[in-house]
């Protein structure tokens, strides 16, 4: 299919990289890599970034390179990307829900650490099954609902009873709790992050010492994102974490404040979509070749890198209009600008290389093996 | 990669394909096909639908063996991969910029008519110099601005000078306008959209004239979109129509409004992403697992097909979180729904492959060649 073709070659100047293109800036990815790794240095938490952000193995194998312990995925062919370009530890921090989809599970299972998560007695009944034809133990989580209100069961007596069902089941074995906050991830200052966080941890203790009191014993609790990894880790209570974003970083994460209100800084863009000015009707208004098939808008419009007074202000399918607020703006058609998405997760899932740039040139061309994996 | 194996088998009964899938009622499919036809039958006008609507060639076939005389695009590689499936007229309905494109472009023109817009003398003079060098002569078309406020030049001398150029460029030939008002296809009312329209029918007419006066002639006349389109045809000016999502449609289309304030009903939904429920975690909650990553929601939410109560309200990456508006409900874990895009264009970009469905069983798997190609 035409879109697997490259849109560069390696050594080539960025100028001539085809666009729509999706460029990292390698330096910068690096530096969040190792801001990460600081971060949680001396920590006995642990790092399993979630791979539904870049669904490329080959960035996985440098968060692993780097201390992570595995990677998170969502679904079963992320899962399959990860372990066939060498990950060995690989958790769907999700209910999988079908027997064609459990098998392609297990059968990675013979090569790799695999877990997944349930919510309801169908999952583990099924899980059961499948892994039991297929002579396998899967370790099962619950997923425990603090506070996403997607899936995941509320704290109480539930639980402890999936809890049981999974620990009395011979081919599986409970692995402990998911206990993901997402909407937490974007709430803007600090504060309203923080209680959202301890709100969470709160559930999980009380679901912790409930499974104990039945002589269940919860492994591993595993949650947090890019937003609030910090509190989670600091909980005490959470075993892993599971940032995505902070490779890349986006405009919307970039809106989240740090204690002094100010954007916070601890990650920088890294990830940008490249595209070219194609038409010039008018003094005020510039059109580039990047619209909602290269950069989708649920958490906003991208936002224009590196130049003032030029604003993304409205897409279409396949075009963008910029707004140039300043008329002296030398903006020609074939000039090419670079975007920083809006949400960098459903951006990458458009496209199916990253052009890897340093110092103005092509580095690295790294194949989305997992773009559009999802089933 | 993971994506491009296909989520069923022909013959396989709908209820055993994976999800999320992208499937189409072939029946009402081939209505909506029909209709068109039907509509048009008479007219003087001739049809052109857009292409990157379902980026499948195979598709195309079945829209010029019901009278279409070609198809349209926005994207070389969308051209590439319908000339390649053996569509043999292609109009790239847009500004194309870079040589490498360019020359992929006039590749093309080596076995199917080609054409393409031009807004600028950037333009005509990068389309000149390449087809002087690749030895072709190309169709250029003047981009005019009748309302979209997007490319296209404002009616007026600079139009003229424009066709000049290219009449004067021996490897180019002025071929006619391009005059397609977005905007105006979305407008609720008839009279919004019948408002709309005369104002782009005026805008044509008066540069028409203009290039009269200059000698100038305008051989073809190009636009129009599902909304609107029999505006254009029944206008007198406008020599070709481009509507593409008509054999679809979309939650955003179904809202438009026909003559009596009902929504409009002259084609029917025939594309659908197929999903399965993957949790119940509370009485008035469902989860299925196509999110922003199935469904962009740049036009707004999905909806339930043939489901009363059921509500999609909200989409996270790999989630949708469905409102169960009526407790008895009975929808559980394993269940799948058939979902109606917001947006049939971005979202038909997001799968490799249509499951085609009568009769309840897989008829047909049509590659989604032009999937992602948006260079």
């Amino acid at each position: 299919m035409i879109a697997t073709i490259p849109p560069a070659e390696i050594g080539m100047p960025l100028r001539e990289v085809d666009t729509p293109a999706l460029l990292i800036d390698l330096d910068a990815f690096e530096r969040n890599l190792e801001r990460m790794r600081t971060s949680l240095a001396g920590s006995r938490t642990r790092l399993r970034p979630h791979a539904k952000t870049h669904k490329c193995p080959l960035i996985a194998l440098q968060q692993i390179d780097r201390g992570a312990v595995g990677v998170c995925c969502q679904k079963v062919g992320e899962a399959e990307a990860m372990v066939g370009g060498g990950v060995k530890d690989v958790f769907v921090s999700n209910e999988i829900v079908g027997r064609t989809k459990l098998n392609r599970l297990l059968s990675l299972a013979e090569t790799a650490c695999v877990a997944v998560c349930a919510d309801d007695p169908f999952h583990v009944q099924a899980y059961g099954q499948a892994a039991r034809e297929q002579q396998v133990v899967l370790d099962v989580f619950v997923e425990l609902n603090v506070g996403a209100e997607r899936c995941g069961l509320d704290p109480g007596a539930a639980v402890v009873d999936l809890a049981r069902r999974i620990a009395q089941t011979p081919s599986l074995r409970f692995a402990g709790l998911q206990a993901y906050h997402g909407s937490a991830q974007h709430l803007r200052t600090p504060a309203e992050r923080r209680q959202a966080v301890r709100s969470a941890v709160e559930k999980v203790m009380e679901t912790k010492a409930l499974l104990q009191a039945q002589g269940l014993d919860c492994e591993t609790v595993t949650g947090a994102g890019t937003g609030t990894y910090l509190l989670e880790a600091a909980s005490g209570i959470y075993d892993e974490l599971q940032p995505g974003s902070y490779i890349f970083m986006d405009v919307d994460y970039a809106k989240n404040q740090d204690e002094d209100g100010q954007p916070q800084k601890n990650f920088e863009h890294s990830l940008f979509v490249y595209t070219t000015v194609i038409s010039r009707p008018h003094s005020t208004r510039a059109v580039v070749d990047a619209g909602h098939k290269a950069l989708p808008v649920d958490s906003g419009l991208p936002q224009v890198f590196g130049l003032e007074d030029v604003e993304y202000v409205r897409p279409s399918d396949e075009h963008g209009k910029l707004a140039l607020h300043n008329p002296r703006i030398q903006l020609r058609i074939g000039d090419q600008l670079m975007l920083i998405p809006g949400h960098c997760d459903p951006t990458v899932n458009l496209f199916d290389w990253y052009v890897g740039i340093r110092g103005g040139r092509v580095e690295t061309l790294w194949p989305i093996t997992a773009r559009g994996a999802m089933r």
